[in-house]
């Protein structure tokens, strides 16, 4: 029998108290100032718990990462070859945006530490270099046996996990005010014009994207620049039908 | 008047001895076995010797990624805002790439041990964003003012650096071998097919690029794709033409 005063149903977990416990007291004496007996004093816990959860001081700052790149590369691996894949890493770089944007008060805190401290720099790099080589290994998968497909693979990878971090970062700049699902979107958005299939182009062309927007009044600009894929064996009318639309002249 | 027995010519500069030193011992008794000392000791040098041309142990294994780092920097900062910007920084990783290939076996010495080692591999990832940083810094300004300018450049200074790792790595794990200027070549063109400016299109469409190569007979294959890029206010007939010949009907 459960006792109702035995488990402090407010409490949070420990992990969780652990890593509030870092953070107060990296922002308040600094980080490289702060040792784990003060993380584990503050927390009310014991050393050991502290290391059940984290292999050393620096992951106390990163600790939703193993578990979403643990997620990204299972999303990645149910893919079942179907699927436009530069739209899958893109959503793989998604649920990472998400790992952000769920806390954003902590997301902006732990920016502002990593900016200060050259070593938490370099931890934070080598997570998005593993983000980013669980990308490129779905997609040398999916460009198996096509011409440069490790090459394809590597260069959208890095595409998509610098369009992610532009728009991230300008968020977390920005103490995460404005919405960054919006901004990320319009980022990857860009990736997938400049590296997506265009929707199977087996009747005829297909616009693909234009170099620059309308102007305030909504016509095109002289210097608007079309961007248009096309078979080979197109019939040359579907093309030109394409075109015309394209150019509003048809 | 100086004897020519006071100084031996043969002997390489100091600086050159640490490295060789180092190298030495990493290879024979491990990175992490090998303390200062024993390079200042093999190298027949002081400690001091040491640290005056290296902040830290880790520093001597990339002993040339300042001067190039500042190189390349000085390159890009040489451009008069002339020239195709995404040529511009796929030449300023052509001159990484020669650091590598200017002494091939230490390359693949370094390449070995960063593998091994942890710590090495963090250094190589903070090194290689520092390049990648260069080069977004240089796009930026190259793109101020335009739509998404700093998205542009950020995905496209993280696609050079890929492309140019994607071949460089081929040939270290290769021990060195084949052409590694021809791959890397060959990687950047990708890059600058994806996102260089096609040649001023102002007098009609031009044809920037194929999804597959022809057969091996030389006949454009059925799923070859074209890709075709026009200013909006081009003729219709030149965009036409243009299709024409490159579907070969013309």
């Amino acid at each position: 029998m459960r006792s109702s005063s035995a488990a402090p149903a407010a409490k949070p977990p420990m992990r969780d108290a652990l890593v509030a416990a870092a953070f107060r007291l990296f922002s308040e004496h600094g980080y490289e100032q702060t040792t784990v007996d003060d993380i584990v004093s503050l927390a009310g816990v014991g050393r050991r718990s502290f290391f059940r959860y984290f292999p050393a001081k620096e992951d106390v700052v990163f600790p939703d990462h193993e578990r979403c790149l643990a997620g990204m590369t299972a999303f990645l691996a149910a893919d079942g070859e179907e699927g436009e894949p530069v739209r899958r890493v893109c959503d793989a770089a998604r649920m990472v945006l998400h790992m952000y944007t769920e806390n954003p008060e902590f997301s902006v805190q732990r920016y502002r530490l990593t900016r200060k401290v050259p070593g938490l720099r370099a931890s934070e790099l080598s997570v998005v270099w593993r983000y980013e080589r669980a990308m490129a290994e779905y997609l040398r998968g999916r460009f198996a046996g096509r011409p440069d497909g490790t090459l394809r693979a590597d260069v959208i990878a890095a595409s998509v996990v610098a369009a992610h971090n532009n728009a991230l970062r300008s968020w977390l700049r920005s103490d995460g005010k404005g919405d960054a699902v919006a901004a990320v979107d319009h980022a990857l958005d860009y990736v997938q014009r400049e590296f997506g299939s265009p929707a199977d182009p087996v009747d005829g062309p297909v616009l693909v994207g234009r170099e620059s927007a309308p102007d305030d009044e909504g016509s095109p600009r002289p210097d608007d620049v079309l961007v248009l894929v096309t078979r080979r064996d197109a019939p040359l009318w579907r093309v030109v039908q394409e075109l015309e639309t394209a150019l509003d002249r048809g």
